[in-house]
């Protein structure tokens, strides 16, 4: 019999009080907590999740200053990165694991493709891993649901001459920062100023900036290199718009504390257009917005070409599917080849009826 | 560079329409064509499709009683068998594949999963195939449509207790012989005794048919199977019931030249409810009715558990779709080992950007 998979966690936040209990249910090892909010710090991971812990002796959440040191010297087979959404903003853990030998997985939104945003940091990560042997990968709910759900349905297809994506979800969900830097209750002119135009700028810019790693990638930005990475594509060209979104009606929003006039942006769109050279195109947007009544989270993509095909995900339960995937990628991101090896390179995800363990090659 | 892959087809009706037509598209060479229909028999294949040939000197379409001397001839890499629903109707063809060593693919519905409807049978193609060295399996819209699909969004839950599917058609898009089948037109005491009764049988009844080979296992019979094995799970029982669906207002049938009555069947549901050793259990359920106006084809399916995903397929393209996942599937079954290899057990369908033979191992 195969030994419990030793797991560590680094980010103890929201996403985290799912990951550990799955990581448990799923047969793995806790061995190891690691966070930066001083209220965090000193927890018990189960007092995080609010289920008992299977490690008898508990596991303490430590400062993550001493993550190199303690993982160094517990040695996990997989740390669960969970802290944040940028690339260089999880440098840091990444390059902690890489330099250990340690295997590891974020949900950080960049780390599904980032080679097409940041690509030098992406090179440094994937060669110390590749010197001490470890795999480092980013996966998440769009592992899933903005890519191998797309590519499973692609497989059906005979000729694909564009994929359109739509991901929407209700900023009144978060906080009031991401409200605002939605653009919600902004005159369309004001957003224009204020949100748009950072990405009005030339390839010739844009490239600068993915070059010196300063660009700022939306979601879909990293998916559709994904995308097209999995289907054999060659990308000739990529841009990205923030396009306001209005509503037919006043809506109130308890975030923003008013009532977003009609006319007015109730959040935006950020549109990622890729075109190939194999003549395919994919636009895919994802939506945060004030939502009317009638509106529920909906995650819609539609496949055009000989068939058309559409497929519909309402109301997806974001955060468990997030978790869920993360857990279920332990196995795969094990059995991957060292380096930065991204998701569309290791098998479909898979549901794990068994002990984590048991899908180790 | 690797040669074109060979293809031949058996059965030259509606659906080889598309697929000789994906084939050749696709980079694949067809070498030769087989009927038994004497007004299909004769013709220049480029006749059916509706478009040139890539074969110079063409391919006529020959009688299938000298399929099995012409294939021993021919050898082509993949025969594609698009003539009947159930697994015996399709045994010749599959035998004179697997007695030749030719890999075959056929869309016959019980052959996407026959180990649980026909295990004698496969069991048999199985050995032959083995011994000879080439791969028979089964494809069509619900590999990926009832099967990949699902699993694909099975790997993004936690713990899965139920997975509900519902796919339904339009009897009106058929003959009259497919709406009396299922029972349009019938009052429900008629449904019962006419339609529903073959099911009223036992565990043990069931289970003598299906050890002979004369059971009829409805579509989600085979999909309930595989699903089955693709995620793992033991299966404990299996039931089959045809359900007749109702209308709550009069509906006019131009099949049926009729108009069916409010509360009399307008069609039915083959309902299969699997439980398994691992407690999850999968109910799904092929609709066939004459629709009221609102109505539309619709493949839906639930995957209840921590969390709950709903995926909808509006309108889906299915003609189109089946004969596109058969011919992606050619470098799969060309890569696979020996013997009847169900779709479960091969990586799922991808897009075929390239030419087919790009994609061989
Ligand atoms: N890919 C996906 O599908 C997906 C889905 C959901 C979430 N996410 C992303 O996952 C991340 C975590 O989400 P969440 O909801 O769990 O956020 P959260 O509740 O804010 O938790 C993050 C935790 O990590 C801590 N942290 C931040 N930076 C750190 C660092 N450098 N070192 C150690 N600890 C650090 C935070 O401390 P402070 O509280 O002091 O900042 C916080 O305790 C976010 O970036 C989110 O966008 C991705």
């Amino acid at each position: 019999m195969k030994d419990k998979i030793r797991v560590a966690q680094y980010g103890c936040g929201k996403m985290s009080i799912y990951t550990m209990r799955y990581v448990q249910e799923k047969g793995g090892q806790l061995v190891a907590a690691f966070d930066m909010n001083p209220h965090v710090i000193g927890k018990d991971i189960s007092e995080i999740t609010g289920t008992a812990t299977t490690a008898p002796e508990g596991v303490v959440v430590q400062d993550a200053s001493r993550a190199e040191e303690e993982l160094k010297r517990i040695k996990p087979d997989v740390c669960l990165i969970t802290t944040m959404s940028l690339l260089r903003d999880v440098e840091e853990a990444l390059m902690i694991c890489a330099r250990n030998g340690i295997n590891a997985i974020t949900i950080c939104e960049e780390a599904i493709y980032p080679w097409n945003s940041d690509p030098e940091m992406t090179r440094k990560i994937d060669e110390l891993a590749r010197e001490t042997g470890c795999t480092i990968c980013g996966t998440g709910y769009q592992d899933v649901f903005w890519g191998n759900l797309i590519t499973t349905l692609a497989g059906a297809t005979h000729r694909i001459t564009k994929i359109k994506g739509k991901s929407s979800y209700n900023v009144e969900d978060y906080g009031i920062a991401l409200a605002k830097g939605h653009g919600a209750g902004l005159t369309l002119e004001e957003f224009e100023s204020e949100i748009a135009r950072a990405d009005n700028i030339s390839d010739e810019e844009r490239q600068k900036l993915v070059d010196q790693g300063t660009f700022l990638p939306s979601y879909m930005w990293n998916v559709n290199g994904w995308l097209c990475s999995q289907l054999g594509l060659t990308v000739t060209r990529q841009t990205q718009t923030c396009v306001p979104q209005t509503c037919q009606e006043d809506l109130s929003s308890s975030t923003l504390g008013m009532t977003v006039p009609a006319g007015k942006a109730t959040g935006m769109s950020a549109l990622v257009v890729t075109e190939t050279e194999e003549g395919i195109t994919i636009e895919s947007e994802c939506i945060g917005k004030v939502y009317a009544p009638d509106e529920c989270d909906r995650n819609e993509w539609t496949i055009q070409g000989e068939p058309e095909t559409q497929v519909v995900i309402t109301r997806p339960s974001t955060v468990e599917l997030t978790c869920a995937t993360m857990v279920n990628r332990i196995p795969d991101v094990m059995n991957a080849p060292a380096g930065y090896v991204t998701t569309e390179k290791m098998p479909r995800t898979l549901y794990r009826q068994g002990s984590l363990e048991s899908y180790l090659i």
